[in-house]
């Protein structure tokens, strides 16, 4: 039986309609829309979260509102529950990169999963905690370990995408041009040491052969593409150009 | 020649001072602290940005201001942008966590290394991607792409801090306890099973072996520390006081 492909992200007891808007887009941002609200402070629909969520209203008007939090997770078979603190309660603690690799485990599994986020002030309470059935728990500076309500739904969400998108983690933008041939590298090597030869650049001779090997390790050595080795052209035909024609 | 331990995070024509405060938070909760602004549009210092960092006022007492980005980067043997939208320059695009792991090993080999961000609305402008080494990029939702400044100085800090800081993926919070072991959970299980035996639970008689097999996988089952193991004695025992003595 397969329930939703994605965890619900349950707000508990949410004091600002601010943060659930930001909290809203933070999730948006990372194409999570399943929203539970456990007791909103200050009611709901709450106008503030309206305005603040800009663009990931869909979030909200999706969002479901619970007036506990065993309402909010009762069709659930895992909840996470976040937390800075540690919690005098035996837990298993996730870093969020695996706790986003377990719910995508479990989801597919056909699992229905949660991940719970404390009020603004003072995060879940300890009753709260003992109703999930792990941690998951980020990595902070000890010194200043205050994330706020969105920064922490931002990070779980950003997980959640890496582990179901496999961006590549490094990729070459080539914006239209691809890189040179070491044929087209070597073009350019000769074109400016048969100039530079000529320009008098090579000097003192006895030193000639190493600035030439110098010169053409320089070009081996940059990532050049066409379109550069054809600027690189250009640029030196422009300045014997010049020296040529100069006037007297 | 060893530079500074960690990356500056130069934020390049910020537009409101809350942001700029939010940006510091965000570096101060992963443990950076090296901020540089370009041309702050309210000017510098700002008291919005002091208000919202609170917590992380040090980072703006040590930010440095400059006039341009040629002069808050010229000190760097590598710059970082980044950016959302796809650029048409030919440059290396890195996922924010290998950024991370490439900004460990340059500052290790004693580079100086920056990071940008652009203004709030629009992001950085062409020619300040074109004075970058590569560009960082969040794979985000297609449809809602935009992350805002601290939010983005936040996901780069927090893949920072996964790159310096090796933190266990997954732990197990024992609070003051440890697992049973075999010899105690099998000494609960017999409780049990001789209890329950009392009790006439094991019917029908030829279905009693498979329902103590199923309570004995169950015991084995569960992760059981010491406290549940007596936790579960005293449950057992109660329910027997109470048998035993219950009025007729």
């Amino acid at each position: 039986m397969q329930g939703p492909l994605e965890p619900a992200f349950v707000l508990v007891r949410p004091q600002m309609g601010e943060n659930v808007g930001a909290a809203a887009r933070a999730m948006w941002n990372f194409g999570l829309s399943r929203m539970r609200l456990v007791d909103p402070r200050d009611g709901w629909p709450n106008p503030r979260a309206v305005a603040m969520a800009s663009g990931a209203g869909r979030v909200l008007d999706g969002a479901q509102v619970h007036a506990d939090l065993a309402g909010a997770v009762g069709d659930c078979t895992f909840v996470y529950a976040t937390t800075a603190r540690p919690r005098d309660l035996t837990k298993t603690v996730f870093s969020p990169e695996e706790a986003a690799r377990d719910m995508v485990r479990r989801i597919a599994e056909g699992e229905r999963v949660a991940v719970l986020f404390g009020p603004e002030r003072a995060g879940l309470e300890n009753a709260d905690v003992a109703r999930a059935n792990a941690i998951v728990s980020v990595d902070v500076n000890p010194e200043f370990p205050s994330l706020n309500l969105a920064q922490c739904v931002l990070l779980v969400g950003y997980e959640w995408r890496r582990a179901t998108h496999a961006a590549p983690p490094v990729r070459e933008e080539m914006a239209g041009t691809e890189r040179a041939s070491a044929l087209e590298v070597d073009h350019l090597a000769r074109h400016y040491e048969e100039r530079l030869e000529e320009a008098g650049f090579f000097f003192p001779g006895h030193k000639a052969e190493s600035m030439k090997m110098s010169l053409r390790n320089l070009w081996s050595r940059m990532p050049l593409t066409v379109q550069d080795v054809q600027t690189l052209h250009g640029v030196l035909r422009q300045m014997v150009r010049w020296a040529r024609h100069r006037p007297e």
